[in-house]
């Protein structure tokens, strides 16, 4: 037993002891806490923060670490968790301490000028502090330093080793491929998607929520489903992994779907190894991958034709009276309809990834300076116009939508679209890898699948990046043709191509 | 305004936050949790508690009130809190690392005893523990320190400035009023309680306590109601302080009663000043006033006839088949039985008493050195027979009943009985401040009573210890005689003399 790793072991316990007190409180106030108890929860949480980052950055943790960096007889694993740790602490010394607090207070007046903004439509009341927010992120690109391109500093936040390159290459592809094929949905007709609106009861729409997810693999002993206004999942360790969904009579697709992703969100959480809690081994490997998880189970199983048809019978059962004129495959179509929408979050699955493309130009060129913020909902408009085909009517429907810039979410965005790559690739090479993969699904066995991830990806937590776990699962890079494929398949039945 | 007092503020501030994490997540475990997560829960706790105990003894905030402690500029109520801060402080160093470190190790093997000693009802697989417990909080009160009687010292961990004289004075009334009290009512019929013993259909047992609560004067706003297998009240600030419940089919006043109880916990805590949050003057003055706030609810007020009297046609609405054929005064009489119960937490209000009087004794005896752990079951025994006039059949039943030895809790069951002294007392102070309170109680108007405690108890948080705040009040001291006289005018409907 080595003393140092103990050591470092254990202060990377308590900071994901704390991380998850954080994460307790905040799922309570989500999902129950009264509406007086806002202010002292606050308060409260931030003390946690302020304790999460004495600890972070203590004097103890940085020298532990210093101690195992250049130690030769750590395991391979070991060796990746200081290398991990290092790396963030290296990274976080960077920010000089003023430069941070001068970025809290930004972000929360730029928070609150997002809202006004909002509320006025007007952008001109949130440029003045996109332009702050924006100059911090030149500057802390800077301060971090990158090889090729600014912007690769504020990607790596969110996806360790994540760059402009790689996201060019992505893109590019985006750009191309997904304009031809939205084009090519066009020259057909839209399916009818009246049977969706419902009402559909509540209670048995939770009902539903919990089968499906018992039979995708959820593991109720460490985890629960509750109902708060943002669906999300939340994770106190491995063994307390719980989501949340919303439920609306009229949308029976966002309880259900919203259920499934969120449940191949904590299905990542569940699968990873307790032994390792607190460590990098025992953590998501990013928001990509992460999301990956949540929309392979949406989409690429949820919303296949052989899950729809499995469950046919289970929805007309549970909700006889607005189905019993319909066909499973009338249900299939209408629920993967794709039509241009303004609203990034009410977007489908094909179209979704134009809002990232333009986001990803956009922040990019921010940063770059190839973009000013005055005139920027100009840019934006024209955008949409030219991706989407829609005029933006007024800024709260275009570049107000989203909160993240007003939280300085900078190189946040491309990650949703890489989820939704990195999904259809993992899928292809797991239904290699799973013979009679639909089979399965059309008869609601779901474990092999299931196992696959845990194998493939969720056992070795946080050891690899998302491009290491990519290429050691798929013997490749990130290719967009997977999805691309995906998307053919899938909506050539849907529009009878 | 004070440097050292916003500072000394600042840091109870900051305890208090870490106290509401641990409330937090104590309450999620009992309310929510899915059971695989006890494991890192339990972790997480503890990580929590070591940052709790760390900040309350930091050099820090000793030095920051060894500076205000001699500050002549302070107000009052500034003074009170300075005051308790270091009293806290100053006992709590008296008592070395070595000793308490070996106290928890003791209280952790003695719990486990405990467990395994009941499984096998055998106070022998006990005893040895207990003798360990005993002998270490004798060497606690040496380390304290007490005037009169070693006990002292331990009573006022839970009850700051109670004495064995006071307890002596008290429990000598216990034991000869409510001996001769018990006496009288043995002489009388027993009600008939076939009414309640259902079945009551759960979710309208649930509805009713909300609508109870509701009209005492909980704030939903800054609370909510939840089941748990044991129910209990817990407060993470005056603006959100929760209460649970346990809902039997067979037992109506399990819940009803249990939440009344609760709730009169709750609205102690949501009646305490939030300017004063995380200070002395922000929190409930000891364990004794906070019970005597849940039995004021509870029995003088949820089990007297006006009140009964009052919810009668309610009872009757929600459960129309259980009470179509009973009065009003029947289900009072059966809701008001008096007779013994070998466990204490099944016992009534009348009998209950003595199962303190019996603990205190025994306590008492155990520091002094009168009573020895060995054979300690058969002085149990011995005292139930005389008390109760009950047989103990075996040691579940009877010595190895309650958790509280095993945790180390030895001072803390006086609480108990002195809350529903304090409750009978502060409530004839009310009705003579309140005129016509029985009629508002007949009313359903609990408004005036709920603001005469505010207004006379709660808005002082712990500025005043329990005796003081009873001078306060009542212009006296602790009277066994208002316990005394509300038993016999509530009985004597009961029990028709």
């Amino acid at each position: 037993m080595n003393k140092n790793y103990e050591h470092y072991r254990a202060l990377k316990a308590k900071i994901a002891d704390i991380n998850a007190a954080i994460a307790v409180l905040s799922w309570d106030q989500e999902v129950n806490m009264p509406p007086d108890g806002f202010a002292f929860r606050a308060q409260q949480l931030s003390t946690l923060s302020g304790i999460l980052h004495d600890l972070s950055t203590s004097k103890e943790f940085e020298e532990v670490i210093a101690q195992l960096i250049n130690d030769d007889t750590l395991s391979f694993k070991e060796k990746k968790n200081v290398q991990e740790s290092f790396r963030i602490i290296t990274r976080d010394k960077k920010l000089p301490t003023e430069f941070i607090t001068k970025l809290s207070r930004l972000v929360s007046e730029s928070y609150e000028a997002w809202i006004r903004a909002r509320a006025a439509n007007d952008y001109e009341v949130f440029a003045p502090y996109l332009e702050k927010i924006v100059q911090m992120h030149r500057e802390k690109a800077e301060l971090i330093g990158y090889k090729d391109h600014p912007y690769d500093a504020l990607l790596d936040d969110y996806d360790q080793g994540l760059t402009t390159k790689e996201l060019d290459r992505v893109f590019a592809d985006v750009k191309v491929k997904l304009t031809a094929f939205v084009h090519k949905l066009k020259t057909h007709k839209q399916p009818d998607t009246s049977l969706l609106n419902g009402p559909f009861d509540k209670t048995k729409q939770m009902e539903l929520c919990r089968v499906i997810a018992t039979d995708l693999g959820y593991k109720w002993s460490a985890g629960r489903i509750d109902l708060s206004a943002h669906p999300f999942s939340t994770s106190f360790s491995p063994q307390d992994s719980r989501i949340t969904t919303r439920v609306s009579e009229t949308n029976l697709a966002e309880s259900i779907w919203g259920t499934i992703h969120e449940t191949g969100h904590a299905m990542y959480e569940q699968g990873l190894p307790t032994s390792e809690y607190g460590l990098p081994s025992g953590e998501a490997i990013s928001l990509a991958i992460h999301e990956s998880q949540s929309r392979l189970w949406e989409n690429n199983v949820g919303k296949s034709w052989p899950f729809i048809n499995a469950y046919w019978s289970i929805f007309q059962q549970f909700f006889p009276d607005n189905f019993k004129e319909h066909k499973a495959l009338d249900f299939f179509k209408a629920i993967n309809i794709s039509e241009p929408n303004l609203i990034r979050i009410n977007s489908d699955e094909v179209t979704y990834h134009f809002h990232i493309l333009l986001r990803y130009e956009i922040e990019k060129g921010l940063i770059d300076g190839s973009y000013k913020v005055d005139g920027l909902d100009k840019v934006w408009n024209q955008k949409i116009k030219e991706y989407l085909g829609l005029e933006v009517p007024s800024a709260k429907d275009g570049i107000l939508q989203d909160i993240h810039w007003s939280h300085g979410s900078i190189g946040y965005f491309p990650t949703y679209s890489l989820g939704s790559f990195y999904a259809a690739q993992f899928f292809h090479f797991a239904s290699l890898a799973i013979p009679g993969l639909d089979k399965q699904i059309e008869n609601k066995e779901f474990s092999h699948l299931l196992h696959w991830l845990h194998e493939n990806i969720h056992q070795y937590g946080h050891i690899y990046t998302s491009q290491e776990i990519c290429q050691k699962v798929c013997g490749e890079e990130l290719d967009y043709k997977y999805f691309d494929a995906y998307l053919h398949r899938k909506y050539g039945l849907v529009y009878g191509f």
